[in-house]
């Protein structure tokens, strides 16, 4: 139901550090984020390998955590390393699973898989959330949805002439362009163009660079290891070639990021951002931008939890497929097979 | 454990209308109740056929549903009739069931079963709760039990004396008459007398049309095919031939409907009327008539849950039956046969 | 999953009297617990054999109590008497389960088993519960846990050092002292001295009856019948040779029980006392002292709850053994091996 050999952001990075020992389920697994003395990130699974009381529960001791049940300590590779009431060593049966951990873009990447596979430099590129030339605000929602139904909805943007009328879409060509669609290794790019439309987006009004018409654009990729979502999207004055690459002063650009990690079957954790390279040293925009945003996104959650709810009760009714599903069909046969493949290698 | 082939009522006629799209589900299915413009009313499953999302989010325009996800429009047959993106043509996979609907009685009649079968004249009488010659109000609680609970407890009137001592019973009477049990083709009528009382129910106390001792009488049938509850009861001045069908000018006379349709396997719709024939342009009577019956209903409510509550808990445990079960069980035989019938035909 | 030969603390005596009909699920099993007129309690199943109202939301009347759904009347022994409606006799199907009851130490003890075993001497020592010689109040708490982790948690005191450290603890010798264990024929007997001590434990604060340097001791057993615990604990001046068994009259000396009663697999009643031999005309201090462990056992309830919360997602995974289980383990075996032969007798 999940692939596991993946970097997962697990957290953003101002969610720990001091003290904080944070439990955040992640495929059907609970882990315990904390920071070590050193700063670093370290990412166990949140369970005292003795009887199972959650770390999280615990006390952070230098880089190391103690389980406040009966006292064992841990140290960042999970291994114990105190037993109280034992006078020498101690049990060889109570370590706890320690997961690979990167901290980068001020995100906690977590690899859920096989350790030794565990290269960072598989990471996807999500350098404007810390660049300085772009501005944004970590975000976070919680969906009760199966990844793959937000997935879904990120690979069929006909949906903001409708979930997002007045928010983030705002132009019934939105529904009636075709988008052209690429097969990538991991996952799918697709390049959506909407030129000489007579207004910006909704969420935009107010804050228009310029007037008059606009050629307006969303470029983007889904890996599906890890379900990271990265885009490239904006509004220039129309027929000043930003189809062709030309990016006019005056041109709305943006950078989001849309990273869908699976807490389990049933629930999501959504880790977003939306960095603007204009007006970056303007906080207020930055605020009112990231909330405007997050409208629409929570236009996004209310459909999606609802559609889950009756896919719920459905049993095994099949949907109906219609032409603009190809990219989220395409999507989804790309990962059952890297799920099929990834139980294989187990099974052999 | 439902019988389909029958007329079950969904909504009351008031529930809908204007841009209302109401989901109710009935018989484990989720509906969607709604008006056309032309002012008819359409039952369709609430659930767009592409990807599932609940129609009931939608957007009613003219006399059909657009899905308000990827914007399919659906007419109140249920065809998709346009598929946003696409330039003609709409893909055959995406419709929506469609139930055929009668509106009578001010109640929407659903047919949950073949819809080759759905004959309207199988729609029980209940004229009067839209006869003018009749006053009430349409009303309505939300069981979390299973029907079959609800039509037992309609089915042995001796509940009045201990659930509704105060309230509906108020006489010892009702527990120790033996009723008249008739069985019918699709279902059962009971009739219940008990003559010479010294007052009437509790809850006419205040509204009594003549003093002195009472004939009171329960003839009510139940339909299995929507659980169609229909009762003539009353209280006459004793001795004035109400038995033998002579309904003196004091007497206070009443028809009720009460019509059970399961939610699911858990849970159960029931609608309620209470008639009176006499003081039938005094709104506050029937306003306090009807108050004092949710009373007396919310009483079964109570009992019956904890009474279901009970049985969740009790496995395979058999009840202990008594004399007082004859009609009960008669009718949950008849209704057992029905369902096996109705699945020996959809194996065959 | 539960020994069910065994006397089961039910309730409380205060908790039932007069008209009070208390229902409580034990074992799995929803039981009604009430005071006959004659003031002897009585214990039946929670289930009218009729229709499987619960008898709960019935009357007592005399010695029995009525369903008030159908109006059947059950004597204390649970045969049916009264069937409203039948001129003679009674159905022989609805009588009701009758729990053998004996009230001692305060507490309506219930035996859950076959009822030819239920011998009142079985019943452990409690009597100071209800001794003039000592003060306690009766106390509850609700767990939802399984029972055995409850007792996981009195068999191993060496989480009074963590768990504990500012109300029951205070000392990091609790985790270090091994106790000496003792393997009894239906449980286990633990004891455990701490010499020495700087100080009396958090909870005693304010209450020394002596200053300087303590003896403290936690000597206790668990019968598995039933899940008793009874705890013989205290403090003395350090040296005047409590563990010899001389107790020097500044002693603070306490009898506890903890008696842990299953609710059904996943939740647990927890009824105790924590009984005081000095100041016991001082109901200040009584009150103070119940106060202060309570937010001691709260500290218990919130980690074996969080404990529970964990097994519940971790399958079949298996815990990690260390030396401070040994008295656990023998316990958990022991409840097993209970398990097993009562079932193998019913099997036979």
């Amino acid at each position: 139901m999940f692939i596991r050999n993946a970097w997962y952001v697990g957290s953003w990075s101002h969610e720990i550090g001091g003290e904080t020992l944070l439990s955040r389920k992640i495929l059907g697994e609970t882990l315990l984020f904390y920071r070590a003395e050193s700063g670093a990130a370290v990412v166990l699974r949140d369970r005292c390998g003795h009887r199972f009381a959650p770390l999280s529960k615990g006390r952070r001791e230098g880089d190391g955590v103690r389980c406040m049940y009966h006292g064992l300590l841990f140290n960042p590779e999970g291994r114990c390393i105190e037993e109280p009431g034992r006078k020498s060593g101690v049990s060889p049966h109570t370590s706890v699973r320690r997961y690979p951990t990167v901290e980068r873009y001020k995100q906690i990447w977590v690899w859920m898989g096989d350790p030794d596979l565990a290269d960072p430099a598989l990471i996807p590129d999500c350098h404007f959330q810390d660049d300085p030339a772009w501005a944004s605000i970590p975000a976070y929602i919680h969906y009760k949805a199966d990844y793959r139904l937000i997935l879904d909805n990120l690979m069929d943007f006909s949906h903001l002439t409708f979930v997002h009328a007045t928010t983030l879409g705002g132009s019934a060509s939105i529904a009636t362009t075709t988008p052209k669609i690429e097969k990538l290794k991991n996952g799918a790019r697709l390049t959506r163009w909407y030129l000489g439309e007579p207004e910006i987006a909704p969420y935009l009004r107010g804050f228009n660079t310029f007037d008059g018409p606009v050629d307006r654009w969303h470029v983007y990729e889904l890996d599906i290891r890890g379900n990271v979502f990265t885009m490239d999207s904006g509004s220039a004055p129309a027929g000043t070639g930003a189809p062709e690459g030309h990016r006019a002063p005056a041109a709305m650009q943006f950078r989001a990021t849309q990273i869908v990690t699976p807490e389990d079957g049933d629930n999501s954790h959504f880790f977003w951002t939306y960095a603007h390279n204009f007006n970056i040293t303007d906080a207020t925009f930055t605020r009112t931008l990231a909330d405007r945003i997050t409208q629409g996104f929570e236009e996004d959650r209310l459909m999606i939890e609802a559609q889950q709810a009756v896919i719920d009760v459905s049993g095994d009714d099949q949907m109906g497929y219609i032409r603009a599903d190809n990219a989220l069909t395409i999507l989804r046969r790309m990962i059952d097979e890297r799920i099929d493949g990834e139980r294989s290698i187990i099974g052999a």
